[in-house]
């Protein structure tokens, strides 16, 4: 089998990420934060040590505005709805997914409106067309930092400036480049941060994160149990505990400490030239065989190791379908749950086949796969 | 050391769960629901499956209706903020954990109201005083079914059948409950149920889940990719894909089902038997220590595995301390989180220990535990 939707989850994960798994089972396998023996201490320990691993990754100073989410999907709700009020207005990128654009579209209905700028297929903004839709009303700049279709990289850094020189919050969701590019939201005026556990940092799939700019206090969409200020009603304001309900996925921020050692232990740099590396090889192949449309920047540099393409006139579901039953070759073929992403690619009707690499791929992989799409493509 | 602390957590997880969990990285390693290939699909049957396995054990028609969540708490939220609108009004017992209480609470600043019934230490439930406070915005009882304090269990049956007659909505906390007493929600009017992956039914932490009865169409708290309808703004009203947006914890879901293989095949009867023989033990030992005050039910058979005690003059935060450091032996003191059900015993300066079985307890284990609570007691 070769796997190739690293886009959706890394596969495999690193032997690490299991044994650290395996050894919550035994070592901190107690309710963290709920008692004061030495499991539920040890425990607490491990969830407090992950917060800080995450935090020095992520250049953030104080690990308590790491908050633990179940995926990047809960970190971007929590952040938009923690501070949006009916009234208030939000802008996205024309490049969205889902996770951004349908809890901003929700929010329709008390009141909240939102218009997209433009950013086009090599991840360019439109500046002029961003600074024009900002409202008085306007509260929140929410948009992704890589597309998870075209690969395609958005200057965080530049759209941050502009959210601080108009004082908006500034949401970047990070599923495609925690892992893949080094993110300091502290350094470019990022105010949150979501982040997926599964992706690129390598924890196992149920794990998220969202990072909280200090001084933010955001509304929580959940409250019950936090193990402090027990007796009170409130919700406590103390972070994490306040965005942190009921018992934390251990075994998941277990293995998320181990795939970020992993990570770091190779280096982001060396992760990502081996991918660009593959990202290459594949393009420029690609781009030689008749009928292949290849979406996205063609500068290789700067892109993800994500490739979307079609064969003319071959519905995309059915391509991935013969990659994945005749050749083993498993890729992600339709939407991938971003269709701003496809109207602007302009491929609302066919969708797109997503080829995308992590660590363990190798070249002669990609070669199969090259081989494969030729004769499919005949 | 000996672990009694299995209110907050069961521990151990039975071998199978960490196997299945192992399992779910080589076979299930693929986003569920997001891909064609073959491990995807696998993922998605594995995911299915279990979805299965938890409609089975709760006695529910259709698996759509089970929603995986992190946690019970999330659950609850899911439930109460899907239905209750600004100026509805929400009944809950005079023993809730925070996990009902807060978000209760929370709502009031978008115009909720809420009045609690009383139910007394040995879980009767006062109906007279419950059907009293029913008013003409009434829309929820949420309650819990056992009392993660006092171990004990309230009529949920009959609270159903005054829910029904009132044409409310019921939601159930099962968080002690699933996995030691048989729930059959469509059997006994439950609309919404609430319950815990990693406590009775032996799973990982991190995951949970929520029945939610046909024909009722939550508001969902969270908007995203559901791999399916992904061209429409709005999230699908489909069950579960509406309360199940971004990447779901299939490690966790793996467990679970393990979890749940597991009880089924020592049977509900059999450990719910083997935990009453040890509370009944605990109990009467408690009972001849002088010094000692037992809070909750005196008749064991309607009891929880779970015996909440105090030691005359001392601090109940000291006493767990003491057990944990000098006997190795893991409880939980303090307020539990449910400072409601503290108020009720008349413990809300002292808190209480709190003593929880689960299956792998053993007799030695309660013997050794009582000499040492005669010696502190001394």
């Amino acid at each position: 089998m070769i796997y190739f939707d690293n886009a959706a989850t890394t596969w495999p994960k690193p032997p690490e990420v299991l044994e650290q798994i395996a050894r919550s089972f035994t070592d901190y396998g107690a309710n963290p934060g709920r008692g004061a023996y030495k499991m539920a201490m040890d425990t607490s320990r491990l969830i407090y040590k992950t917060r800080e691993t995450i935090a020095s990754f992520f250049g953030v100073a104080d690990c308590r505005n790491i908050v633990f989410t179940r995926n990047t999907t809960e970190s971007v709700n929590m952040a938009i709805k923690g501070i949006i009020n009916p009234g208030d207005h939000i802008l996205y990128s024309s490049l969205e997914h889902n996770a951004i654009w349908r809890p901003v579209k929700a929010l329709e209905k008390i009141g909240v409106t939102s218009d997209s700028f433009t950013v086009n297929q090599q991840g360019k903004v439109d500046f002029a067309d961003l600074e024009a839709k900002i409202k008085p009303n306007t509260k929140l700049i929410a948009c992704l930092h890589g597309s998870n279709v075209l690969g395609a990289v958005l200057d965080i850094a530049a759209i941050g400036a502009v959210a601080k020189k108009h004082h908006l919050y500034f949401l970047v969701d990070a599923a495609q480049t925690a892992g893949a590019l080094p993110i300091y939201p502290e350094k470019i005026g990022i105010d949150l941060l979501a982040f997926p556990g599964h992706k690129g940092l390598y924890g196992p799939m149920g794990i998220g994160g969202l990072y909280v700019r200090d001084g933010i206090l955001l509304n929580p969409l959940q409250e019950g149990g936090t193990g402090s200020n027990s007796l009170e009603a409130a919700q406590p304001d103390m972070m994490p505990d306040r965005l942190e309900s009921g018992t934390v996925n251990t075994p998941g921020i277990a293995g998320l400490a181990a795939g970020i050692q992993f990570l770091n232990a190779i280096s982001l740099e060396e992760v990502l030239r081996h991918e660009q590396m593959l990202t290459k090889y594949l393009y420029e192949e690609l781009s030689y065989i008749p009928n292949v449309t290849i979406y996205g920047p063609d500068v290789c540099d700067h892109r993800l190791p994500v490739v979307s393409f079609n064969i003319m006139g071959k519905d995309s579901n059915e391509v991935g379908w013969t990659l994945g039953n005749d050749y083993d070759i498993c890729v992600r073929a339709g939407y991938h749950c971003a269709p701003l992403a496809h109207k602007t690619m302009g491929t609302l009707e066919q969708g797109a086949v997503r080829i995308s690499f992590g660590v363990y791929n190798q070249p002669w992989e990609v070669e199969k796969c090259i081989a494969a799409i030729k004769k499919i493509a005949q």
